[in-house]
């Protein structure tokens, strides 16, 4: 049986993992938002962010209390400096979602993303899910094999960001200032989202193996 | 006289406010490269970014190394905790730095900024050259007073952001789709750049009080 401490320790990664499943909805909700005008979905997005905001805000408040009391070291030390570290690109993460969203309320009922550009939107919006949900069951199982994977998914949004910028440039095109506006920032939205569920995936190599990948180009 | 270990904890926050410098220097000179075409200039901000790195990595591993050696508590605890989240921040104000140099190398020898737009950049370099010296004067002295001063620069900072889009936006203009996108992720890299020093500063309020200023619009 776990103690009560170790019980907290778990109650933390439960918290953690339940951030992913918000953030995973909220961007989720964001691309079909974008992509269909919806402004109510765009609006339950905005709103939802406050629930990730309390929810890290929660896991501060429970990481201080269990560090001032419990003292932790080693292994347990980690965990408790990669969940504060962890939670805090997270909730980095809803605040992204939460910024396309706010793209879709402005230009609503008009759409921000032109035809030419909604399936490389689709898909990174499939990449961002796809990266997030690994990074929760990361955090979930401690696999360290798994978080590997997650750099492979970051450079296919790498490459679709690229893809963005080639078919805004593109010579035959004639675009508004305003949608390439829209669409550098959502694409930079989309690209740094990927960012900060690669940063959860290093973060739980570091966890389990007490060495850290090189985070300087995140 | 200082103990051992408070003689530890003065050296972090030298490092710190060290980290201050460097990212203040390398937006200064991004800046300058930027408004001057100066590819030599945009090179040694490229370059510098990574004694930036260097220096959080050895914040990093002497907060480790302190915890666990020490398992510092109450004001010690809150002093590593915000060390390590003000070493982050400022690491990514290099990045951003960075990242203004590199638009600057990819369109050398011509300027990614228009005539009608230096003005208005050059006043965002000035505002985060004086945000990131804001905050390392609070993470030297330790003052609250000042570190609340850096709201209104960063509320000129969304100022000047809001000024870039009405200036592409003018229906008078004609600006090409490249122009539009430099513009349009340079402004962010300064809007988040200062966004970061506000982070820094309520870290110090923090630090001092104990007591957390709402980080959840930044």
């Amino acid at each position: 049986m776990r103690d009560a401490y170790h019980e907290e320790l778990d109650a933390l990664t439960d918290k953690l993992v339940e951030m992913t499943r918000l953030v995973r909805s909220g961007i989720s909700r964001a691309t079909t938002a974008l992509l269909d005008s919806d402004l109510h979905l765009a609006e339950s997005v905005i709103s939802q962010d406050d629930e990730v905001n309390r929810l890290f805000a929660e896991i501060e408040a429970s990481i201080f209390d269990l560090m001032a009391r419990q003292q932790p070291v080693a292994v347990d030390l980690r965990m408790v400096i990669t969940a504060l570290r962890m939670g805090s690109d997270l909730e980095r993460m809803g605040d992204l979602a939460e910024h396309v969203a706010k793209i879709t309320r402005l230009r609503h009922p008009d759409s921000a993303i032109p035809a030419e550009l909604r399936s490389t939107i689709l898909e990174m919006g499939q990449i961002a899910e796809r990266l997030v949900t690994k990074a929760g069951s990361c955090i979930a199982s401690h696999d360290v094999e798994s978080a590997m994977e997650l750099e492979a998914d970051d450079d296919a949004m790498d490459q679709l960001h690229r893809r963005l910028f080639r078919v805004l440039l593109a010579k035959d095109s004639k675009w508004a200032v305003e949608q390439a506006i829209d669409v550098t920032l959502i694409g930079r939205y989309y690209e740094r989202y990927a960012d900060h569920a690669v940063r959860v995936a290093r973060d739980v190599v570091y966890l389990v193996t007490g060495s850290r990948p090189d985070m300087s180009a995140l």
